[in-house]
């Protein structure tokens, strides 16, 4: 009795048009096209020891069985993490929608308008509630932004201090994850109560929260003055709900905010993923870290958006890039945009007011009945002192179905929120034995602190009110853009797989989506046994002995193994060793994530075809042997191709003393066929959003645990709410991280098994390995391994054809765009090349389609090439077409509308139309917007 | 502490767009305007009794603990209700997607191509299965497919006979159904175990069930013959999982089949929403009632496809029409349509297989066992006997969470489908106390009945197999059609508002989709309590004093309706009141209802306002006097104004002994303001998908309550599971109709409360006398109650600008399309004219961009009248532009492109662009082609 196959659905290629591809390849079977594309140093005969595959069915079933493991509990516990309301039509229309969720990060603008406009309407909606000038579009979570602010503040300091202050009011975990940051760049963290301790005397910046974790709203407007005073920064950690009831931060001279916005209608999760956020005074916005969406305008001249400033990210500036971020939270970002869109400023005022009037009753009633509390002014959170009888008191109210904070012996922290109910605020006078309050609540928020401002006045936030309203524009935005539910996104290096329906699914259950990180453990049975399964999983795949999930994205996972190599140098004595080798063709975090890992960078170059230069390796570890740190490589390489050296590479660095770094990002060439953990690695991160079907996000959520050999285990990230561990620095702000969206990987590996994610590695390399043939005559492949082979991607080299017609790698892009598809990476690792990676989902219909747009876009370059077309006006220059540019009026342009707009092959109807014609990058950059502009911006 | 009213996300209009609105028609409030337009006498001044309104998250989480009182047991009752696996890429992205869900009947084919191609393949689908010539787009349910097929037969036989021959084999529900149908249309009903005992003489039809009710499969070939024979029709209603492996009818020689598409991926739902079937050889095509898609051509000569062969339809035919079907299952269609795409025919036969191999295995244990199993073949279901211990069994069984059937005292019914599982018959076996068996069991399918012949052979159901794949072709086909997710559908009428995500969402819970309809009542707790709860709301507000929620359409609920008033009348000894008034404005179904109900329709007149004219009236009433049963009317009526002579109206019926039926397609003009069972009328029907918010899907599920007074109340619909009761005809084939959906308006009601009610009614007459008052100098509006006003919606007049330039209703309506708009509903309930109803829904802005729109189109008619645009070549003519069209190299029109595709205030990016140009109806009926074509029909 064969059950349905989940990998038959997974693998776009069936049985037919494997025989086809294997017979273009010249390979009579998958297995052999393997054995001869994997070198066999590292190549792995077993087969990997997980449970037989599940059907989809089963799969939920297993996962309805580990939700219930799970309880969903009032969460009181605040710090951070709040329970809210997601709109039902933002849950559906955004979360649960393919077209958002499977969207590529927006590096091509012109087919990614929508999800921009979603994050200029976040960067809007914190520039306004924080009162700065700019804000970027997501960080990883509160703890990371405030890390960030940390450097940032530090890099713009003229203070030549090495301290920082954060108020002992913060967070927990933000003050553990800024301890984790600061220590390998030498910075010194100083925990000050600042209530009642004064600030140092030098100092390059100083962190404050806003409400504190105490509750405590406390006027920070001296403390900001004395730190200017010294030429230091201010990082104000603010509440986004409470500013809008609250003085902003930028009106009380704050430099920095940062902070979550999981409250504005993003599930807890247990942790994340959340949209982490961080805004800048004027003057600071060139420092800022992260993605930045700006306003620009397109060919002609009509305001479009897109990245800004990418110049500062670290894929360009790599070694001297100051933050390793990359994947945000943008899906996140976009929930919690349109949760502001949705509410406007007068219901975000009103749910604000509302919370505070809970929480005012809930101290009024326990002060009524004696227990003391602390006199200040709070918005949401009081902390209640109960000598000796706190646990008691949390241990009733957990009885009762409520779960609150317990602070130590004497306190109890009891936090309200948007979904905080009369009824909530009885049963937890009943766990203090009170009997609680009648009548009239004065409020509790100070009045000189009271926001004076306007805010969200942008008409976006006035005009989707009706959920009629909302739901087209949410659909609109998404029509805008172009993502896998479109065609295929072959994008080098990002493995954009099918992201499965059954996999996405348990996301939006409650018994995972409503988990506060901190819930008592008999809360969370589910959840902890799906991460253990999960990271056992993740282990056995890469060979490794332990797995940590925390890292929330893989330039968060590449710090954590970085700091577990320098930490195990550290426990060796061996403070000295600092430096790490990196090759030329890394991508950028690798560098990043070094610098702040306290290390040197020394780049290592490549030889001619593209493989790491063995001979220069020897030179650069005989040159810095005593020093060496590590070495950091991507197996298979950027390049796309199995090195045979890597087995002697990773014993050189050994022999020198360095550990061996192997960046995961490729590591779908790999699953089933060779294990990082068993041919010489010593840590890895692994992108589970890429290899392991965490669907990109629009750029973000990711996942990026940290994968190690038993030696390195001990230095793997503590959890952030915990007591310090020496040498094991938490890395994100919740112990699991992105908890939320672990039950996809999860049901990936229980659905696919040994067999079928051996055939899905398989499949993408045969995958690439199929178009790499069919466009070799075309367009050349610049590098290849074992028998002309290349792994799961291929890169194709433009340079030729650029130097002969002129036609660019960008004119090439953007004309698929009109052929149907997303492009492939662009001039990364190569400048001027395209790097494709299909991946195992694309079936052959679609893989021809892209061969056959590529094969006509080369004939094209030859007409330019011929001079049949002019250089300047060509369907390539003038790509992408839009529908306004082909049905207009007037068509000045030497060749027919329908080459421009249909070329061979795309269908008539129901063709993509990008919104805007190719968008200038650097107009927006001259230009700097990046809040929502006014309407009449688009009357040009 | 205010909560947020669900209300103000479902009203469009906010405080200040109700101003302006109120402004523009005069009146100081939406009091005053309704106490304006309705008549005093029937405005109803009280306050509807229900509980205070919940917000969306309180809702959800009542639902959630209705949900909670149902159980998911493993169901094997079977009798035509099976456990399926709903793939999750056709959960989320059909059921769950707005696009599909809210998307009108295609009656407007150039905007509708998406869903008329997955009707395309559920007809090809049922047609390939069945091996008959022609399928139509879906039936409400298996009992109504088999009862329309009977009075099919009798169309089509030429047997005088007045027999129907029911086998007893058939599943008992639709033979409850079969006799409501029957009886009223003179027609008997013989039921004869067609196994042992002998066909009558003369019949004009015979009901076979394949496979039966009992499991048996049997040939029925000689059957046929013999019914051929005596010139009577035979219908097989099969089921179509079966098929795969079974010889289908149209091969033995049936001239119909009906049955149910459920076990297609589509949820139990305790007894629907499900998509029925009904297929006929060719020759019948023609007779076949309900909707049927067929090709065409559009105005470029391209394939399109269309609603097929509508004259044939009760909308056109009226009193002539044979059948009242007129929303159908579309959405139901769509998704078992995609389960074969999904599947194709390789994957069916495998879960036929499957299926199949599970219960030949659990025979073969109970056989084993010593348990008497029927010697007879079998496909996935076994009766057992067990003499005096079936009701033991099946209580031992649910005790393990296994429902069975309890067929007798003596026998039980055990149905295996795809969810079976090893351990579930193993559960079984224990259940009758046998101990199975082990190795291989014989296949239980007769050789001679094994299914020859290819299926579903069309590429459709060959390419679309990973999921990556059936997620582009899902997001194809719905990026074609215009639904409510991308702007209004101002169909008077049919109430096109606001389908909210909250009421949506509980439909897809397992708690409220696995239950069988004839699941334990202990099972079904939760059910029953929000049907009782619904159909007590559903009381009040129309002032009725019993409500059934059993009918399954509206057309179902006025069968329903005038069947209670045939059978009031027969209790009262007055057999020969048969006479139904209708006046000429009436909905197509009305009549055809009246006419399956056994009566004479009788056409009232019209008077110059539109009103139902009195002194016809009069006349009519006193020429049928003696045999008057009824009359029907709609209110408001169909020409959107609150006729003021209703109340006389009444009184005069009910004076002659007659009843009133008041249809409530307009309810939405009356809800919180008038009571149709308090101001005269004895019986209505709703429809929850208008009023109360079940969105159209395409063309269905719809559910069509009957509420009656009390004297009626006797006669409401009887369970069809039930013993028959006399004057209690059941009218859908579960004893709650289509369950499934319910949450849906129960959440409505919930979340409005009495208040949100009345102001959405007020709201919705205020957008209509609003497009009616900026609308009326540009277009006559038709008819107009008290005071100038209209109620709901108003009717725009073109027959003189038709009649001065030629531009007719067509073209306004299809000009729309490139204003970005879905047409009013066109020439109902006068020709020449387009209705218009906006709902509450619509708020300010949307509402002005249409009228603009009309505004914009008619200055274009005037060009065409003053001659400046020729008559059959202008931007009317030829609308709607496609993209194609518009970036076309060639442009032979006397107008600019761009005022062909963006006219004034059309947007430029993100414009709707419909897949095909105007579609020829009149083509494709003459040539007619109802399954999807081969590819090459698409190359002309």
């Amino acid at each position: 009795m064969t059950a349905e196959q989940f990998a038959d659905r997974h693998i776009g290629p069936g049985p037919d048009d494997e025989r086809r591809m294997l017979d273009a390849v010249g390979y009579a079977s998958i297995d052999e096209l393997m054995d001869a594309a994997i070198p066999e140093v590292i190549r792995w005969h077993g087969r990997l020891d997980l449970p037989p595959p599940a059907s989809e069915h089963e799969a939920l079933a297993e996962l309805r069985a580990l939700a219930a493991r799970n309880t969903v509990a009032v969460s009181m516990i605040g710090l951070g993490y709040h329970g809210t309301h997601t709109p039902a039509v933002i849950r559906r229309n955004v979360l649960e929608n393919p077209a958002w969720y499977t969207a590529y990060t927006p590096y091509q603008p012109e087919i990614s308008q929508g999800r921009l406009e979603a994050l200029l309407n976040f960067q809007t909606m914190v520039s306004d509630l924080t009162g700065l000038a700019t804000a970027n579009a997501s960080m990883l979570d509160e703890g990371t932004a405030a890390a960030e602010a940390m450097t940032l503040a530090r890099r713009a300091s003229k203070s030549g201090s090495r301290v920082y202050v954060v108020d002992a009011d913060a967070l927990p975990q933000t003050i553990a994850v800024i301890a984790g940051r600061a220590e390998p760049l030498g910075i010194e963290v100083r925990v000050l109560d600042l209530a009642v301790e004064p600030l140092p005397a030098e100092f390059f910046g100083v962190h404050l929260q806003y409400p504190g974790a105490s509750g405590a709203v406390r006027d920070h407007a001296p403390l900001v003055e004395a730190a200017h005073a010294v030429g230091a920064l201010v990082t104000v950690a603010a509440d986004l709900l409470a500013l809008t009831l609250l003085r902003p931060p930028g009106e009380i001279g704050a430099d920095i905010a940062a902070g979550t916005t999981q409250r504005f209608g993003v599930p807890m999760g247990f942790g994340g993923p959340h949209a982490g956020y961080l805004a800048v005074r004027a003057g600071l916005e060139r420092m800022l870290p992260g993605r930045l969406v700006g306003v620009s305008r397109d060919a002609a001249g009509a305001a479009a958006y897109r990245l800004a400033l990418q110049t500062r990210e670290q894929h360009i500036r790599r070694e001297k890039a100051t933050s390793n971020i990359c994947t945000a939270q943008v899906l996140l970002a976009v929930m919690a945009g349109m949760y502001a869109v949705y509410h406007g400023p007068d219901g975000l005022r009103e749910i604000a007011a509302r919370t505070h009037r809970m929480a005012a009753r809930l101290a009024a009633g326990l002060r009524a009945g004696g227990v003391e509390v602390a006199d200040v002014a709070f918005f949401d959170t009081v902390t209640a002192r109960v000598p000796g009888r706190a646990g008691q008191v949390v241990a009733e109210a957990q009885r009762r179905g409520v779960n609150l904070r317990l602070v130590d012996a004497d306190r109890v922290g009891v936090s309200c929120d948007e979904t905080t109910t009369a009824e909530q605020v009885a049963v937890v006078w009943a766990a203090f034995g009170v009997d609680g309050v009648a009548g009239e609540v004065p409020e509790m928020l100070p009045a000189a602190l009271a926001r004076t401002s306007d805010f969200l006045t942008h008409p976006v936030f006035r005009t989707h009110r009706s959920e009629t309203a909302m739901l087209r524009y949410l659909r609109r935005l998404a029509d805008f853009d172009y993502a896998l539910d479109r065609g295929m996104i072959p994008l080098g290096s990002c493995t954009m797989k099918l992201n499965a329906t059954a996999e996405m699914e348990p996301v939006s259950w409650a018994e995972f989506a409503n988990i506060h990180p901190l819930a008592p453990a008999e809360q969370t049975a589910g959840y902890r046994e799906l991460i253990g399964q999960l990271e056992g999983w993740l282990a056995e795949v890469t060979g490794y002995d332990a797995v940590s999930v925390q890292p929330n994205a893989g330039s968060q996972g590449e710090l954590a193994g970085l700091l577990a190599i320098r930490a195990w140098h550290r426990s060796r004595g061996d403070q000295h060793r600092d430096v790490c080798l990196i090759p030329s063709s890394a991508h950028g975090t690798n560098a990043a994530s070094a610098v702040m890992a306290g290390m040197r960078v020394v780049v290592v170059g490549c030889d001619a075809d593209g493989n790491v230069d063995l001979v220069d390796l020897d030179a650069k570890i005989d040159a810095h042997r005593d020093t060496l740190a590590a070495i950091m490589v991507t197996y298979p390489s950027t390049h796309g191709v199995y090195e045979t050296g890597i087995a002697s590479l990773c014993a050189k660095v050994h022999d020198a003393g360095g550990q061996v770094y192997v960046d995961g990002a490729n590591l779908n060439a790999l699953v089933g066929f060779a294990r990082p953990g068993r041919f010489g690695a010593d840590v890895s991160h692994l992108n589970l959003h890429k290899t392991f079907c965490i669907p990109h996000g629009g750029g973000g959520p990711g996942v990026g645990p940290v994968a190690v050999r038993a030696h390195l285990a001990p230095f793997l990230p503590a959890d952030p709410a915990g007591a310090p561990v020496p040498g094991r620095p938490a890395i994100a702000a919740a112990r699991y991280g992105s908890a939320g969206i672990l039950p996809i990987p999860w049901a990936y590996l229980r659905m696919m098994g040994a067999d079928g994610l051996a055939r899905a590695t398989g499949v993408a390399v045969l995958a690439a390995n199929y178009v790499a043939a069919r466009l070799r005559e075309h367009f050349p492949v610049l590098y290849a391994g074992n028998k002309g082979l290349v792994a799961h991607e291929c890169i194709l080299d433009l340079r030729p054809v650029t130097k002969a017609t002129g036609v660019s790698v960008d004119d090439v892009a953007k004309r698929l765009i009109d052929y149907g598809f997303h492009a492939p990476t662009m001039s990364f690792p190569v400048a001027g090349t395209l790097m494709v990676e299909p991946t195992e989902s694309e079936d052959l219909a679609e893989l021809d389609r892209f061969c056959d747009a590529m094969i006509a876009i080369r004939a094209e370059i030859d007409k330019v090439g011929s001079g049949a077309w002019p250089t300047g006006d060509n369907p390539l220059a003038n790509a992408p077409h839009t529908a306004e540019m082909v049905g207009g009026d007037d068509w000045p342009h030497p060749y027919p509308r329908s080459v421009g707009a249909w070329p061979a092959g795309v269908e008539r109807a129901g063709k993509y139309w990008p919104p805007v014609r190719r968008v200038d990058g650097g107009y927006g950059d001259r230009n700097l917007v990046c809040s929502c502009p006014s309407p009449q911006a688009y009357e040009s």
